[in-house]
């Protein structure tokens, strides 16, 4: 089969020799190296990646911290009950887990603080965790640090209609804004499909993407201000609510995407849109990834301002939906789908462009056939088609989902490829979805029981790939736990030094979230 | 005339009791001191600002160091005479001048590091120089640092019509890359009134605003990747050209607004939009500031995803371009004017949308005339209104611009009350202008012949009045050195220390662009 494989490379890997000769050799070699390693693997950790870290010299947690906290907060936001403190331990995937034996639940900065400065002082580890809907094992604890958990810090602060900016504490759910806005005319700057669970200070910590950045941005753009508490208990407040500031540094961004391990963000500010007259969504069949890559590059051209997502899924991928979830496919069946989205403030302009757009598609023979909706019960059926593919590939029983960027010509290439070399092993199914618009590909691999050694198969091929494409290990999804050793494939050695010594600078004992983005 | 504008203050500022007293405490009290200012200020400096600052412990240049530079650029790179050195000495709006003796011209990364190497061991300073078209004398040397000017760095790596992500040099000049973007059917995402000169380098080292903000967003979301050289020579190599790529800290923000002082920026990778194939632009009168800020919220409302800017201008900013520049307006003489841009995919969808609109709000009395353009010739006489309105304030004699953002609805207020302030001083001319869509309000003053200790009676006033609403005593134009002393209005004392602790850490002798954002 590695032959087999090696030939399929060979002949599409003509563009660039270099890549396609190292490349080749990488995969050979870990192909080859597989079985030994599969023999070898213990679970020595109860993480899939965790098992050759070391604790960090931190303090254990003792009876007089635990009462120190109980003085500053209430008894009810300390959990000590193993079964109360569970949950905050394991991810959401499951492929984490921690020893954690305390939660603490504050309600303000100035709590935060007083924790924070505490936990410094006694050189005791902590864990910031929001909706804990992460895929990377970020936001919960690898060993026993302190849980610090934003989801009691919940106000939404302010909103002037004026200008669309919302001012919320960090543990606001993505949805409860998002409908706090749409009474007002407004809509949050990003959606994702945690929405219901995931909160804002993580999705600000991790610089989550989701399916409007096409649009709208990503948040480095949106967040206009940020409070952030740091290791040693100091507020730094960049809390600006004004689009344009540019007195100094822009501090902000030491805490949007740094996974809390440079500070707890406890406020944000948000640059919000105003919600679209007008939605319009699209469910393409198309015959070939080139085809895919055409209709993108004309909805692009052909709906301009108003296209607003443009997602693409492979078949293997709306199979788990439909099989797992039951959830109805609304065209044929296809080696390829897309979900385009337009919004706007005239729909009939909207439809149009769109009606446009398909037809000259579809008499061009670029899709083969699509069903467009503009009613929101429909246009959520489809929405859900794409939302819900993690909750289908967990079904299966376990899944990891990769998360790369790619230069837009090679999005799917690896799908194809990293399905052979899995044939064989535990996995039920490996397929390809993502952002399309972003050049952003979720590769999903799930089956019915987890076998510790299969990252040690993918990674190293997926991420050697991606590194010789210039591409990105992680698009969205961040470092975690999960992706430390192979921060060096999308990040310059001088890069992860400067890393190293801002951490250093801001968190001189290593408190916040450790082990994670990369090892203390 | 001071109780007339205390009355006047006393009769608007009902809103906020604490900002009110305060504010007509501080005025009163600048008021009152300006004569004795006046009496007393001695142009102790070449510029308006710099009077107060000592030169720091930095070596003075021999020609030993000159010899050394000489070998590694060629001599032609190496400017010493005056003549050649002088015009890196002075700003464009000739407030800021330094006594520096060298210009050294780049042409690489390479030698930009070699350079900073050597100045850092010998401890040299540096005052880093891109188009030399700022406006708060932060290009410009202040004592005698050696200029690195990247005006040769001017190469255009790569662009990839699929992403629509350009590659440069930081010497490229803005409207250089426009051009070159526009025959690819792509646009830059900034645009400002500067281009014919301005670098990207400097519009990144300053994280330049501009008029297509509104549109396209800030710098910080559309710069993808950028390459740096730290103060030791170090190259950061963060020079990424995916749309998303969270793997670890976002290290480019580093040096994304920072004027030059945490390292020099040599290449940038930039997220650019297609071009639009319909642009239409509207010329619009009106009698009140509060129908200006009606109409701006209808525009976004009615025009939603095609506006691409919302420009201000009082009658005095458009008196100024019409009297010192000739340059016709093609509407009557109103209070206020209002620039508004579309661009979209599709010329009759927007002319629709544009025309409804302006009907509207004729019918309703919001504006009182306008023109509309949509051939270019008509489109760019009627942008040179707005754009070359520096250049008709400077045709005065002297020209200081000021900067704010403050909430929308106080937009507009400080003008009135600033030109009463100014009434009997040199000044000829107090106008407001500016980013309605972004809350950034550009403050002119001009006069025949400048009077340094203007500033003083205007700064304290105009930013404890910006400081009073939490806006921002700089959009968009950076601190320079013209604003040092007046950060803390718009920064907290936590984040100017953490911005002092980052510059130690990048920079640990401060030779990098000194005396800028704060004191060294």
């Amino acid at each position: 089969m590695l032959s087999k494989i090696i030939r399929k490379i060979a002949i599409r890997r003509t563009y660039h020799e270099n890549i396609r000769t190292s490349f080749l050799y990488f995969a050979a070699r870990k192909l080859h190296n597989s079985q030994t390693l599969q023999q070898t693997a213990q679970n020595e950790s109860s993480t899939i990646h965790a098992s050759s870290i070391q604790r960090g010299n931190y303090s254990q947690l003792t009876s007089d911290h635990i009462h120190f906290f109980e003085s500053i907060l209430d008894k009810q936001r300390v959990l000590t009950d193993p079964s109360d403190v569970e949950p905050y331990n394991v991810d959401w995937l499951k492929l984490a887990q921690g020893q954690s034996k305390i939660v603490l639940k504050p309600k303000t900065t100035e709590e935060v603080s007083a924790i924070l400065k505490y936990c410094n002082d006694e050189t005791l580890a902590v864990c910031p965790q929001g909706g804990n809907t992460g895929v990377v094992g970020g936001s919960v604890p690898v060993f026993d640090e302190i849980v610090i958990s934003t989801s009691l810090m919940n106000q939404i602060l302010s909103f002037d209609e004026l200008s669309g900016v919302v001012m919320c504490q960090a543990g606001c759910i993505l949805e409860t804004l998002e409908n706090y806005l749409s009474d007002h005319g407004f809509q949050m700057p990003l959606d994702l499909g945690a929405k219901g669970s995931c909160q804002i200070g993580g999705n600000v910590s991790t610089n989550a993407g989701g399916i409007r950045l096409l649009r709208y941005g990503s948040l480095q753009g949106n967040v206009l201000g940020v409070e952030a508490v740091k290791a040693n208990g100091e507020v730094i407040d960049c809390l600006s609510s004004l689009k344009k500031d540019n007195t100094g540094y822009h501090l902000k961004h030491l805490f949007i995407g740094s996974e809390g391990t440079l500070g707890i963000v406890t406020k944000v500010a948000l640059q919000c849109p105003p919600i679209s007259k007008a939605i319009n969504v699209a469910f393409l069949g198309l015959k070939s990834f080139e085809e895919v890559l055409k209709t993108s590059i004309n909805a692009r051209k052909k709906l301009g301002e108003i296209l607003s997502s443009c997602e693409m899924m492979d078949h293997a991928t709306l199979d788990a939906v439909t099989s797992n979830l039951k959830l109805q496919n609304p065209i044929g069946e296809y080696p390829f789908y897309m979900l385009l989205e337009t919004s706007g403030s005239n729909r009939e302009h909207d439809q149009d462009k769109l009606n446009f757009f398909l037809q000259s598609s579809l008499v061009s023979g670029e899709i083969e056939d699509g069903v467009m909706a503009s009613e929101p019960s429909k246009i959520k059926a489809i929405w859900e088609i794409r939302e819900r593919a993690p909750e289908a590939f967990k079904a299966d029983g376990w899944y990891i989902v990769y998360d790369i960027s790619v230069p837009l010509k090679h999005f799917y290439e690896i799908v194809p490829i990293m399905s052979k070399c899995l044939a064989g092993t535990s996995v039920k199914r490996c397929t390809g979805m993502g952002h399309l618009g972003d050049g952003n590909l979720h590769l999903n691999v799930s089956g019915k029981e987890i076998d510790p050694n299969l990252p040690n198969i993918i990674e190293p091929i997926l991420y050697e790939w991606t590194s010789l494409l210039k591409g990105s290990i992680s698009a969205e999804h961040g470092i975690g736990i999960h992706k430390t050793k192979y921060l060096h494939y999308s990040k310059s050695n001088s890069s992860i030094q400067l890393m190293h010594n801002i951490k250093q600078l801001l968190d001189p004992k290593g408190i916040l979230n450790p082990y994670k983005i990369f090892h203390n």
